[in-house]
């Protein structure tokens, strides 16, 4: 299944995207879920046509959960070797936004990077989840885009404001509940010109293995998200640019670049 | 007013705490708020004996935000100068926990420490607000024991993971909205034994200065909490102990410690 929020035109709903039955392969539904779309959801019975909805954040996390130097590639362009075990990073709820949705570059930074990451989404309240286990806890997945500025990153040394402004957590454009996350492609460019490609299959620790290392740390609550980590190619985005980040599989997030 | 959560015969509920009118300087009541404590609280009529509630979490914050060596003397006792800016963390709101409840010990860690705070909670949605301005969007202050793996802190760099377990986030044992906090005594005690003895007139920025630094970066909302800064004298905690942070006119803030 493939879950997103809309706003349509009496307010904002879970929906289940499917195609219109009317023009199979064309033309996709946004089916309305009953309140929320954790365990067994049920439907309304209201659907309607993609263009009379706006898909935005597929979920509204009560924490957003990140990893560090996942990738030893990426590791190596920041000027290390990854790190033994995950290091791990939180962004504020309030910095997630949606598909299509200006991300604005705060005037006291000179430097804002993308950083494109598959994100797993949390479908149960957990804890000290088995690394084995890791994968049956979760929702389903989805793309994030991890904005970061970099130069209050390194004067900071804490990533907290460097990467928690609003509208520095790109989520979407929607959670796909079946896909495979073990070896997929993710792809990020900036205004067309590919910057970031790699595979998930070269993530130092999986989504399995992340969710439990942090399970173990803290109790993950139903439509967490956690931030798996970028490739090398990370990079600077200027205003009137637009960038976006794609995942075999899942889509493409895409966002217009906006001075704050 | 001494707002609090408290847990009651038929569920939870925030509370005002007022003197017993019949035996004023002796009994307390907790008189029941309707729904929340933002804006003008309206009361329900529903008052309970402090005997037969049950204090918790005085808030359930959207996020949990902290700030670093805000105190010249505990930036220096951890090798350090106290920097110019703030430097902020996060803490998952899953660390949340309230009085005498006790804090769990992993099993993963030497060294777990106590940090006794001031903890600011913001009142309204805001944003970007000016420096003098800052305490006007608080709905008031409490207390807050920032619980740190300190073996954890030092190797992951970032500090989401040593500050982050279940239970490493004190809050209690209410919020009081008319304290003045600009110079008050913070005291941290051990099984009776003074190990924090400072002013939050030592703090190198102060609550208002904060909120302001924070809000600048990310939209705060009502509820939110921001832990002030640790002063000098931070420490080791072990099974069976008992932590207090109190400071002056917000009462005091009690954990037994336990293992995991």
């Amino acid at each position: 299944m493939r879950l997103a929020r809309v706003a349509h035109s009496s307010g904002v709903s879970f929906v289940s995207l499917e195609p219109d039955p009317a023009a199979p392969g064309e033309k996709v539904l946004a089916v309305e879920i009953d309140q929320h779309p954790f365990g067994q959801p049920s439907f309304t019975g209201n659907k309607w046509p993609m263009a009379d909805v706006r898909l935005i954040a597929p979920i509204l996390p009560t924490k957003v959960i990140c990893v560090g130097k996942n990738y030893a590639e990426h590791a190596r362009e920041m000027g290390g070797e990854p790190p033994e075990n995950p290091v791990i990073f939180m962004k504020p709820s309030t910095a997630v936004t949606g598909p299509n949705v200006p991300i604005k570059l705060p005037s006291n930074s000179e430097r804002v990077d993308f950083e494109g990451e598959l994100a797993a989404v949390v479908g149960q309240p957990c804890k000290d989840v088995p690394e084995a286990r890791g994968n049956e806890v979760l929702l389903g997945y989805t793309i994030a885009n991890d904005v970061t500025a970099r130069d209050q990153q390194q004067v900071d040394g804490q990533w907290t404001r460097a990467k928690g402004y609003d509208t520095f957590c790109p989520l979407g454009p929607w959670i796909d509940t079946e896909v495979d996350a073990s070896d997929l492609a993710l792809r990020t460019e900036l205004d067309g010109e590919v910057r970031q490609d790699s595979r998930t299959s070269l993530q130092q620790h999986d989504a399995g293995a992340l969710v439990s290392w942090i399970s173990r740390v803290m109790t993950l609550l139903p439509g967490d998200v956690i931030l798996t980590g970028t490739p090398s190619g990370v990079g600077k985005m200027e205003a009137g640019q637009k960038v976006s980040v794609s995942v075999e599989n899942l889509g493409t997030l895409t966002n217009p670049v906006q001075q704050a």
